[in-house]
């Protein structure tokens, strides 16, 4: 716990109510959807840019560590305290400040939830593009601190396309506004560098958006295939056929089971792979588009294929492939999920091999994908009580990333590096790049305080942390 | 001139009929289109990232500065050398390394044209979306540093939008990869900070590119307008209509004069603006589309409207577009090119204030506009041979910065800050923010050789250089 003159000072700024040291309030905030954990010295919720400056101020003056915290649904453990220290809770900071319909931009608080704000702009015909499968409960901070992706990212790109402007509480408590409304800023592109450093540049605490107008109708074609390369391969055809469909996901056999234990939807359950393809745009394009798709799927030997034409028909596809990473959990108790990239034309091969992997460790892994962007997750059960088979999953984790980024991919997509994969990073980096990150950061962060531990592996070769 | 030792060492790397130190020669890379100028030292003209790395090598060697360059188009002085030193010209370095359909993406040099890469898209049906009016001449390099735009960034995003890796010499000659054609990179967004970077971070040498599908189909609308400000509103309105067209371009009748008398092609000049807007989409979406902007551009007083659906017809508009600048130039012996930016709503009373300080200072500004973006390219027209005229256009320009700063707008659009701009940073960011930007900067060039001068404002509040 922070000693007294801490708290006193931190009590000072946000006042007493708004600053947690009980035990029980802090093992709330020593976790996220991660396998981290970490409990903080204290729990501090502001609700200004001007309180949360304050806030680092104090951080800084007495050489504590600080982390931004939103819904806690992290998913490399961005948002948990390795060092002891205080968690800044955004929580109290979830107003939209601003719907500017003629310029589409938004100005959002940090705390603002994903899918609040989505409703608050359809009643303009307007979108945040990045739909992160949290987006009922993760909140625009974290989308923005870990670069969110989300289904429809591969049509419009993830949260850094769509985030021109921030006011930022750097390490030392200074705040900064960086880019705006207008066009992108002159010099370097530090929105671009803020977006996705996953807190250890500083807090951003209101954020401009830009909004695109919402597409004017949708399909989506829905697939089942008797091997996962199939869907994997058909998804490669798709995209070679020169479509852009707004989303391309695919659910394995395990996932499936999963998503219909938990929220029956009728989805069939005896097939290996079901793939999602969602198209958008202008009215009377659609059906020719889903047509084409379909042909691909069986052309590829899909069992079935089925067009969904109406929104309930959708939102029932859609809600389970939403519900499909808390189905998942469901049917073990941990799951340790690996977010790793590849570029499209390796899937079929990459999923190939990862078969192996789960047969050589022993794990069931139900997979998920992103697979128009060729992001894998592969979410790894296994039994938190059992510490053996922890490092199973481990092992079999650490198997996937090294296939991934032997195949000219990466170890993140979407989920950030966070606490879990700072040695990864040695996949994908020279020793000499990883310096170089390491002096951008100290830039910003030259006492180190802010979100120690993640992202950048430790320079002995050994990621410190108590998780 | 460089000395003996540094042109036989610079010799030693690329042969010697590849380093020019003749007066003749290095006056032709002593200049790019904006009003910078400075002769070189020597030129260079490496064929290899190998070749690069050895030359920044010598110039880190022996404290010379050095800066990239293509084709020279730069519109603010971005690849002038104001220090003497050495000019690094990739244009030996032309060649598409490889068109990855099936992943849509191609790997190039940085010497490759704009437009010789379409070509050689086109027949795959993919598309490099930046589209800067010098597409015909520019380089890939220089849009990567300059963080280039286009007609067709209002709908696709600017050249930072579709760079996915970089091969980067950096200043200390050391090569580094960023990125590359899986997903976004774990850890800070390097690529996206060497986007734009104006060569002050290092060398892009090869270049990861992110295509996307041509559209199936394209119309265009042609309206005339007797006011600037109801071409200005117009574009507003079809915004807020919900639509997104790939690109809203305004030219006034300075430019239209300009035009029509370089290269006729039957362009109305008896009217104040013309507003092209550009459609793209599946096939059979556009006619609705284009029916609904043109009723717009009635309601605002359109002295007429017409629809442009061939090919042929889009052409030749467009051709005249893209003939803009250069027949602009013809109008006067030089001109200076203002290139701000504003919120798309204070378009209309942006052009108000303009037209008042054209009348102001006496100087004829011919516009056009990249009007969906609030990207507003103001060319005043001076006489080169009279310092008076110069001083007049400059006094103007300023005003123009000033006023766009003010109204939530920022100082350059696509042409980068160069040697021509850094002193109006200052209307963007305090001191503090321009401090981090340098701090950032000598992360990767500590000696201060990447094209010094450019894009920060000197410490004491001079700008440097010898232009």
């Amino acid at each position: 716990m922070v000693d007294k003159k801490v708290r006193r000072a931190l009590e000072k700024v946000v006042g007493r109510k708004n600053v947690l040291t009980e035990p029980a309030d802090l093992l709330l905030y020593s976790y996220d959807s991660s396998t981290a954990r970490g409990q903080p010295g204290a729990v501090v919720l502001p609700a200004s840019t001007e309180e949360v400056s304050r806030v680092v101020k104090v951080c800084a003056r007495h050489g504590i560590p600080f982390v931004a915290r939103g819904a806690g649904t992290n998913l490399s453990g961005g948002s948990v305290m390795l060092r002891g220290g205080v968690v800044i809770a955004l929580t109290r900071m979830n107003r939209v400040l601003e719907i500017d319909v003629a310029n589409q931009r938004a100005v959002v608080q940090p705390g603002v939830v994903n899918l609040d704000l989505q409703q608050a702009l359809s009643g303009h015909g307007l979108q945040f593009c990045p739909d992160p499968a949290s987006q009922k409960v993760s909140t625009i901070g974290g989308n923005v601190a870990e670069n969110a992706g989300g289904p429809h990212c591969l049509k419009y790109g993830v949260t850094l396309n769509h985030v021109v402007g921030l006011t930022v509480v750097l390490p030392s408590g200074e705040v900064r506004r960086l880019g705006g409304k207008a066009g992108t800023p002159p010099g370097y592109d530090l929105v671009g560098l803020f977006v996705g450093s996953e807190g250890t540049l500083g807090i951003a605490t209101e954020m401009v958006l830009r909004l695109r107008p919402l597409p004017e109708e949708a399909q989506i074609v829905v697939a089942l295939f008797d091997t996962l390369e199939a869907a994997g391969e058909t998804v490669s055809r798709i995209i070679a056929a020169g479509m852009l469909p707004a989303a391309l996901e695919i659910m394995d056999r395990a996932t499936l089971e999963a998503v219909e234990a938990s929220f029956p939807s009728g989805l069939r359950t005896d097939v290996e792979a079901i793939l999602l393809i969602e198209l958008d745009g202008p009215k009377g394009t659609l059906d020719r588009q889903a047509g084409r798709c379909a042909s691909i799927c069986r052309e590829l030997n899909a069992r079935s294929v089925e067009i969904g034409r109406t929104p309930e028909e959708r939102e029932r596809l859609w809600s389970a492939r939403r519900s499909a990473f808390g189905a998942t959990a469901r049917l073990s108790p941990a799951m340790l999920v690996n977010d790793a990239t590849v570029p499209r034309t390796r899937i079929a091969e990459v999923l190939r091999e990862m078969q192996k992997i789960e047969r050589r460790h022993g794990v069931r892994i139900a997979k998920i994908f992103h697979a128009g962007d060729g992001n894998l997750h592969s979410n790894i059960l296994f039994n938190r009580d059992d510490p053996e088979d922890f490092k199973r999953a481990e092992a079999a984790s650490a198997e996937i990333f090294r296939l991934c980024a032997g195949a000219g991919g990466t170890i993140t997509g979407e989920h950030g590096v966070g606490a879990e994969k700072p040695e990864y990073m040695r996949l994908i980096y020279s020793a000499e790049d990883i310096e170089a990150q390491r002096k951008l950061r100290e830039v910003f962060d030259p006492l180190g305080l802010a979100n120690p531990g993640k992202v950048l592996p430790e320079r002995a070769g050994v990621t410190e942390g108590d998780a």
